[in-house]
């Protein structure tokens, strides 16, 4: 016999029973708010077409979920053995339902994860799941998913009505011609779904297919990008074209903050040695480090919000890289700067309130020292919420405590989900508004706001800022 | 209608009832302590003049505040529409009430923050305001504030008996001749105001007047400072006179904490190449690095407590700088590395028990790795309390955290405000024993420090420490 | 009049009544299940000989205790004053009873550390003392240990079967014959207590008499060490004694975590120039890189565990080390980085899972940034439990708090104790398994894992995750 499974009401609150009664009452007031989703990577393709499925329970949540293999891998449990696809097309597990067997055998891994939290919550509350997944149980519910997932109440576009979401930002190259989103937009369906603009594998001049990458980049955007200055008007061309399709920001990732201006025949000396296949590491750190200057000044001629990623270092793992590619858990996170890096974009432009740019880390060392104090300082600049590793219950903590005195809530971006799991974005929105209720509760109890400051912040918090933030107000 | 705006009298205590009523207990053992106030950077000329006033409520307030407009800045509010002065003598904002009601209308972004924190515990307590501050009440409460102002108790020498201050050092650059101290010792008011010896702007080769102030280091030392050895010389001279003015301390600043020695006739090629004006940026760093060990020597000899300020990038947004000049906010910190940096300096003179060092960190990441392991184990090392932007109630609770286990508490150094906003000075030491009184209840309630152990642990944070550290016993 | 000393049977709880209840529930479930001490320092000498004793009080708690002299000295109180001997052989105080006199007149300096606690419970629990120590009731404690430790029941086997000790690893250098563990063995005496193989004294060219080490390696292993093939030789051939001696684990420290592999020949010609004392700074960070990377490959092949210490300068204060040699207090900290140090090492073996890498940090920067993510993802790997300064409730929850999210809980390594304080064995494994129950049940009263899987945890966190590491299953 097995106990019901079920998530406690007062779930992620502190237990000192002053600060859980404000927490609840808070949490109460944006429970059930539309949910904003300014940034993530869910696949549009999912919505293009009304009678898309999401697959098998494996095919749901474990295949493509790269939080959810890593914490497999890292026990010995080879990715074939849960069906992730190899690059070279070699054999991996096909049979869903021993792929799901593993999963629940070592579902235990899970505990007190974010992946355990998002997991169960989807399990409970999107699947009906009502016994706790392991081995015992897990053709059982394998068999009530499958059954589930058949249904018109599951499809894509059911669910997103279901979870109640009000925008959704994907994320898309350059190069992308927006297919989706256009048979999106023309289904007549009502899912308010834009695309952001993506422009790292045409300006990290290292990625691996880059040539063929600005190739494509000519063909989409009609500009032959034989110089620098080609390079510049496609990419122009591309921000309008994605603006017109409903984007309201543009994203950038770099191992590195690094920012500083070339002259423009240095930016074109660069390019043309990358035309030929011959940049060099220092050419494409520097190109970069342009670049992010150049967005800049686009994002305030055009409006765009301005995301900069920094400190990932992708792809750690060669063997796993060359058998499976990118995103499959081996990113691992370095040392950031953003005092030095940043001094020359915050010098040119961060003192025009025109810009929006919203800056994520992921070394939460420069929180308190580096990030807060320049977001508490700059117009230009809010800082993003916990990114990746760092979007937990107490990754949420220690960014309140952290950034929070020193940034000032209004100097921050809200939430976003990052996700390209889209069965828990509700999980992963109802842990950040516990999250903050619990934080300002917190700061309720402990009399540092009143109750009245109180209900603006979790409002703010869960709501508005991601919303102005984004320009999707 | 508004509710009466008030302070709660168990605010910033842990909400759990048993560590809230030790932590209560424990505060009011110290609550009305006097103040002593070892560092800090008040102007001395308030307390000269019997008859001084503090001026408008934004002159009192926000024009001097630079974590004030710092805030209001950040969501892009210009300097200029807040009233401070532009080097350049153009307009600004003369319309106080103005001032006020901007201020007034962005009350809210301090929400969760220290500076919130220290201005409504000034409003409410020391200018008796009992509306909560917004864009409605703002002109009422100006009324209200300014004519208190207009009275005999709000000057500032009658503000300084009533925040019982039992004494208060002020900062002063090296070649201050200290008129306004000796106007206070012979006004034959009793209040204990001491000055602190800064020699930054005459060791910092690259300050700006740097020649200059060795100009006048000359004049007011009698000292002809054309050489490296005259300098030194100039500078002992300032000391012995500091001290003969009731100076306990001297204080340093610097971006790193890199200390080394350098040969008499090094330090001498470097300055004799600074008077000519051809320092360079290596130039400066080796012989601020040279003349910190320096000050470690004679304040062996001199018995002056000496702080040291590592971390920040001074005059980071240069617009600014240039715009309004020092001290408008826009000093970042960065990385700061003591491992390395002091071994010089600590293998030199970390062991004599005669040097007081207290070193102070925006870098909250040596905390528990570099600063309270060396602290913890040299004689001569005190570790300072956490300075600007970590003097918050999260930045105070991470310091107990992070470092007294490792340092000890006799290792550190109390309190101190660090404030040039003389009315925030209550609110300041307040808070840091409201928050010392929390953390030792802590360890009361967890079982790690017995009743009287903690009894006598509050009265070392909150008074003993600090006079200790500073020797002003 | 003196209240009787005692320990609260909460101790170390959070306050909630809630959480408390749980952690207490969660705690007595492990409170008495053996110690598995799988690293640490205790000599086993002790062991060797059934009437060996531990001497004085001082023998015992202060003089060996670089814990306990540190702090003593960070105020001013010379080693030779606590009896710490001087390699010179100068004078250094001999009384036991003045020892003892000014560690219980100075013992409030440790309040709230972690020497605090653990000489508190080994006083109270281990030696029976009723009265706080302070300098009234110093000599009296004194004669009261001292009479317990003239007793059968106090000689370390007795104590090491009533500390109900299931198994424990001390470090030897990889030039020990183990002659302690050999009689230990052979005495019939059912202490289980292994060796671990630390082989830094060679591997280390710039270590103070490494010449002399390899001639001894040369010596025990019956390798003539003439070559780096013979040094691999010979290392493997101690390793392989170690084993058959009851080893399970490796250790090995270095300041930084870097690994990269050299060509045989160069590895050769460094060792070559070492052997005629030629080694550069350069050359030994290049060889204890690349022999990181050995004692990896070495690991597969004979399935020892490996452990990796990163990160204090040894020796830092070269005076006290001139006068008092090794581990006299003087170790501090540095700045860790894992991400890039680790890609040799870790790119090369990190999938192989008969690998068992233990990485130990003193940079907590790295816990969420580097080593979770690290340990989350290679199966390889394994993260240790606090270390050294960071082994105290703080740093328990600090680890748990930073590391469990990400890394996963079954990624870590359980506790180990680490120290030469025998004595301290008891209350530091106690002070592991309370601040884990407080942990687990802090995750069950906030909803995060239910009851069933914090009974797992616990019992994981208290001992089958260090058995299960160290292979001592």
């Amino acid at each position: 016999m097995h106990s019901k499974w079920q998530l406690g009401p007062d779930r992620y609150f502190d237990p000192n029973p002053a600060q859980r009664r404000v927490a609840r009452e808070l949490y109460e007031t944006v429970a059930n708010l539309p949910v904003v989703s300014p940034h993530g990577h869910v696949d549009p393709r999912l919505f293009a077409d009304k009678d898309a499925t999401f697959g098998s329970p494996a095919d749901l949540l474990i295949i493509p979920d790269h939080y959810v293999f890593r914490m497999l891998y890292s026990q010995g449990i080879p990715l074939e053995d849960v069906g992730v696809p190899r690059i070279d097309g070699g054999p991996v597990e096909q049979d869903h339902r021993r792929i799901w067997q593993i999963f629940a055998d070592n579902f235990y891994l899970f505990r007190g994860t974010p992946s355990g939290i998002w997991l169960t919550q989807e399990l409970i509350e999107v699947l009906g799941v009502e016994e706790k997944l392991n081995g015992e149980t897990a053709q059982a519910i394998y068999d009530q998913i499958e059954g589930k997932l058949a249904t018109p109440e599951f499809r894509p576009r059911a669910l997103f009505d279901r979870f109640n979401i009000e925008v959704m930002s994907t994320t898309d190259a350059a190069t992308d011609t927006l297919e989706a989103h256009k048979a999106i937009r023309e289904s007549g369906w009502g899912g308010d779904i834009r695309p952001a603009f993506r422009p790292d594998a045409v300006v990290n001049l290292l990625t691996e297919g880059w040539r063929e990458n600005i190739d494509k980049l000519s063909e989409v955007s009609g500009v032959d990008v034989i110089s620098y200055e080609a390079f510049v008007r496609a990419i122009e061309q591309r921000r309008a074209f994605f603006k017109s399709m409903g984007a309201t920001s543009t994203d950038h990732a770099a191992i590195s903050a690094y920012t500083a201006e070339l002259e423009a025949f240095e930016a074109d000396a660069i390019f043309q040695r990358a035309l030929r296949g011959e940049a060099a590491e220092e050419d494409a750190h520097r190109f970069t480090a342009h670049m992010v200057m150049e967005f800049a000044r686009m994002s305030i001629e055009d409006g765009l919000t301005m995301q900069f990623h920094v400190g990932a270092v992708y792809n750690y793992n060669r063997g796993l890289f060359g058998r499976f590619g990118r995103d499959k858990g081996c990113d691992i996170p370095t040392t950031s700067e953003f005092t030095y890096n940043l001094y020359s974009l915050l010098n040119k432009y961060g003192n025009d309130p025109r810009l929006m740019l919203i800056v994520f880390t992921l070394d939460e060392s420069t929180y308190a020292r580096e990030l807060a104090t320049l977001a508490g300082h700059y117009p230009a600049m809010r800082l993003g919420p916990p990114w990746w590793f760092q979007d937990s219950l107490n990754g949420m903590a220690r960014y309140f405590d952290q950034v929070m005195e020193t940034a000032g809530l209004y100097n921050t971006a809200g939430f976003n989900d990052d996700t390209r799991a889209f069965l828990s974005i509700p999980a992963r929105h109802d842990v950040w508004r516990r999250a903050s209720a619990n934080w300002v509760a917190g700061l309720v109890v402990r009399g540092v706001v009143d109750e009245e400051d109180a209900q603006e912040m979790i409002l703010d918090l869960a709501y508005r800022l991601a919303k102005q933030a984004y320009k999707l107000g």
